[in-house]
């Protein structure tokens, strides 16, 4: 194969890669990874390069991607443009942000004890002889000083053989009680993976179970071409798709097990466990268990217990003896990703009051008061992730995800610099906060013709009544009356939820110490814009935090300290949950928070 | 189809069959099974009945196995003939014996309690509401009262769409505390299978678990064909074939379970226990565990404790989630079936002496004292199954099985009353016994010419030296110098085992209270003729009982009662295993008792 120079900048970065294999590749190759969205399928415009140099001719993915002006100065899609010749590469900034863009850090708010439940144990066994004929199995045992089980027999069928081969000097693998693997003495170490199913994202988290957490993979989930939201899965389900679905998400996490391994340099088979969070149809999917019955009243899920199964028989390519836990859930719209975010926020300890979050299509929240804990969950509707909305996109390149009034101007920052094509959840709370600053919005959410010089210009008439405008990089984007009535739809629906939490523990928002935001939306929302709005309680913006990925986190907490799952399982069996649907009280708060708090 | 009347004689039925079936179908039909080994395959002469009518012509299989005089007779194998036209048949009483030619019943020592690890819960569930959104599975177990396990997913699959079609009032199968069916409330019968592998043969029990058994099958171990004993099979094994045996065994094991179903009209599916006895070999070959250090000092099983397992795992057709429980062994020789004797015999209970003695190729006996068990295993060879024996057989049509002296007079009984073709264990045993008798062994055990007319005529000098003559039924079978050598290291070598067993407890034969014989060879053995050989030591002939295939038994009582099988696990526990090749002790008694008690 013929070998081809190519210089990475700004790294300084030079080495040599064969001809015909993509950018991307030739990157990798390297050691740069470029984070991708469509796996390298063309279509989501994260891996934009410069390059200088012999390339094959431009894709129509390409084309379709890229302006002209791009094309023409140089940049191109890594995973289209395939190396002819000596090439230069620029990584502009932004592709190498872009990796980020699905959330798969969590804050950690208390750090995770190493005590996973599955381990290794180093052991000489005595040599077998006339006057000591136990058998392997039962050596073993003694040798290890407490009950194992065996439940798979593969690891009979070896267990002579090895005991033999390597002199009844072995390593042990063993998770709880049960045998689950004999190696040979050389000190291998032990992997697991956590795994976060949303319902848009999948991330996996490779971690090394005597260390932690060594690596990160994510991608979409490929459901979403089956329906966006759980209800759509769950219709697709019903109509014969389960399997499909099912088959669709574990190829996925196989696809990032592989991924995560063939990066790290290990052997899946050196993978002994896997903890999985997501929502509880996401659960029911993943273990291809009818989801059905979530979806109509009154919203009953098959189960919502944890499950411990084997990996093999749910087809995940790990250690073929390796177990999977799945997290347990609260109820039909309250799942293991909510317990996720318990664990990992550490609500369920200490004194106080405090509230967690997780706002996406729906908004869960708990509310911890004393030793209760209360749960409800609320059809915010998708506004938050930028659909129904005029412009709305999810928090990409070319989104306005930030606006403020600094010193009487309005600031707009776009993702990637660039000239904006939407707005994601993060700028619309933040745009609507900017309407009711300046008058803009009246009390009802109805867009008004304020006085002033600066309104002037951000406010349009055209025959869809008036419209809120936003500029940044020399492009504009609008906010129209619709738009606002969406937005006021979902806050209301999660500030009466929080606000329905309050009044069944008795308490007033002023009680509440700690708000944790989790998710996506949680961790980039400006939380002066979101109590401006009123999708939260004026409550002081310093008790406010973002937790990220907290449901991720949670996973990984599972899979390092057993002590975990049995504290989610309590959470799971012990909190109380609200169901709002069949609540009044619920409606007329909904209606009441339905409006914005403006100047006189 | 043309239909054919048929009379069975002498049971005085008459029914009609259809033409082109064999005779065997036709009786079973009627309501009438005749038993036999090669499953009608036509080569173990097990089904000869007597026929007037239209049939096919004789086979070649028939010719081989019938003689001429037999055939103008009249006589067919009921599974090679074919009904052509109306047809009286008559079934000798010996064809309707051979079905027990395989040991399959035991002798119950005490009725088994019912009270099987399965069990169904009829259960109406409070319908879901606003108010009460419990999960599917959650609402079960509550409605259970108890926890509830689930492991195998298809359970799951199934329990939303059956408990509302059936407006959840439902039966659930319980295993333990794991719930592995949902049926509809009709309340259908629950069915478990006991099954004894032995070496050579195997029988499969059918229980109803709420009842007791309802029927028995029986057939041979097709691992036969690769090797006689297990010495042979592990042999097998470690080149390559122990797949292969385990593909043998359970696909007779289906077989069983196949036959037994449409005997009784029941689905596989409403089986859903499984428990299996066998020597320590046969449980490794079942499971498809390597039994290779078995064979080679220090003679080392990869397992001995209890298994329990998915038999779906197995490839065991009988429900899909139903289980199969593998009782425990005690050691590389002494296996499941041994604790199976010690289960039936109920020896691990009450006070006194017992022994417990199963013989087959290798002698394995327990002896109680006290709240203690002893237990250990000799290598008898196969004499009492008439292997390295001039003329010896296992226990078929045409074997001497019993000698006797009675008024002067020699009887031998042959089975099935015909000309005999061989001697089987028992009547090799009452022939040495009858020997002894007459003074035609000395100490020693060398065939000697004494005086008197009776004797004249049963000693015949040929080239080999002395030989003594058993005539029946205008036959005539030879015991030789050889035969008598065989047979007096097997029994030296079971003898010199009970005087260890004895001397390690520190008691005498005269302390023994009950002895139980175990097995085929057991049962058909004439105490006596044991006692005068020294097979066994000089108990009164009233202490010794038969107990049939005990090893069966004590499987059934594993499937009916789940306390037997923790009793089980403890006898495999506590008992003491004494290992004889090491054992100076065990060298000099069996030196010792290699002698007969002669008169003087």
């Amino acid at each position: 194969m013929e070998k081809i120079r190519i210089r990475i900048y700004p790294d300084g970065i030079e080495g040599f890669v064969e001809k015909d294999t993509t950018i991307l590749e030739g990157l990798e190759k390297l050691g740069i990874k470029l984070e991708t969205l469509c796996g390298g399928a063309g279509w989501c415009g994260q891996c934009i390069v410069k390059v200088n140099g012999a390339l094959s001719e431009i894709s129509s993915n390409e084309k379709s991607i890229l302006s002209n002006e791009m094309l023409i100065d140089g940049y191109r899609l890594a995973c289209q443009a395939v190396i002819k010749g000596n090439i230069d590469i620029e990584i502009p900034p932004q592709t190498r942000l872009y990796g980020n863009q699905i959330l798969t850090s969590g804050v950690v708010i208390e750090k995770a004890k190493i005590n996973p439940d599955v381990k290794t144990f180093r052991i000489s066994l005595p040599i077998p002889s006339l006057e000591d004929q136990r058998a392997d199995l039962e050596r073993l045992e003694d040798a290890i000083g407490s009950k194992i089980s065996v439940s798979n027999l593969d690891i009979l069928k070896k267990l002579p053989i090895i005991l033999r081969e390597s002199n009844f000097d072995i390593e042990a693998v063993i998770y709880r009680s049960e045998l689950i693997d004999i190696r040979k003495p050389i000190s291998k170490p032990l992997y697991g993976v956590a795994i976060d199913i949303g319902t848009t994202t999948i991330v996996a988290y490779l971690l090394d179970l005597k260390k932690g957490e060594i690596d990160v993979a994510s991608s979409m989930n490929p459901q979403a071409k089956r329906g966006a939201d759980v209800i759509s899965r769950i219709d697709y389900s019903i109509r014969g798709g389960l399997q499909e679905l099912r088959d669709l998400v574990v190829g996925e996490i196989n696809r990032l097990i592989e991924e995560l391994c063939n990066r790290q340099s290990i052997e899946p088979t050196d993978i002994y466990d896997i903890t999985i969070v997501g929502n509880t149809t996401m659960m029911h999917i993943f273990l291809g268990v009818p989801p059905n019955y979530i979806a109509v009243s009154p919203y009953i899920p098959t189960f919502t217990r944890s499950m411990l199964l084997e990996a093999s028989q749910l087809g995940i390519h790990i250690n073929p003896r390796g177990k999977c836990y799945v997290l347990p859930n609260i109820s039909g719209y309250v799942g293991a990703d909510t317990v996720g975010v318990v664990l990992a926020t550490r609500l369920y300890k200490g004194d106080g009051v405090k509230l967690a979050l997780d706002i996406g299509t729906n908004g869960e929240m708990v509310l911890k008061d004393g030793d209760k804990l209360f749960a409800c969950s609320t059809a915010a509707g998708p506004a938050f992730e930028g659909a129904n909305i005029t412009y709305g996109m999810r928090g990409a390149k070319g989104a306005i995800d930030h606006i403020n009034i600094d010193d009487g101007k309005i600031n707009v920052h776009v993702i990637g610099d660039v000239q904006p094509i939407g707005i994601c959840g993060s700028g619309l709370l933040d745009a609507i906060a900017v309407m009711i600053e300046l008058g803009i919005l009246d009390e009802t959410g109805k867009i008004v013709y304020p006085e002033g010089e600066l309104i002037k210009d951000l406010i349009r008439k055209t025959e869809n009544g008036l419209e809120f405008l936003l500029r940044a990089n020399g492009g504009e984007i609008l906010i129209n009356q619709r738009d606002v009535r969406e937005l006021q739809l979902a806050k209301s629906a999660i500030r009466a939820g929080i606000e329905i939490l309050l009044e069944e523990t008795g308490r007033d928002y002023k009680d509440i110490d700690t708000v944790y935001l989790a998710g996506a939306f949680g961790t980039y929302l400006n939380p002066e814009s979101a109590v401006k709005i009123g999708l939260l309680p004026p409550i002081p913006i310093g008790r406010i935090y973002s937790v990220g990925n907290a449901a991720g986190e949670g996973a990984k907490l599972a899979l390092l300290d057993k002590d975990q799952r049995r504290i989610a399982e309590e959470i799971s069996k012990n909190i109380s949950y609200i169901e709002l649907s069949s609540r009044r009280d619920f409606q007329e708060k909904f209606m009441e928070f339905m409006y914005f708090e403006t100047k006189r």
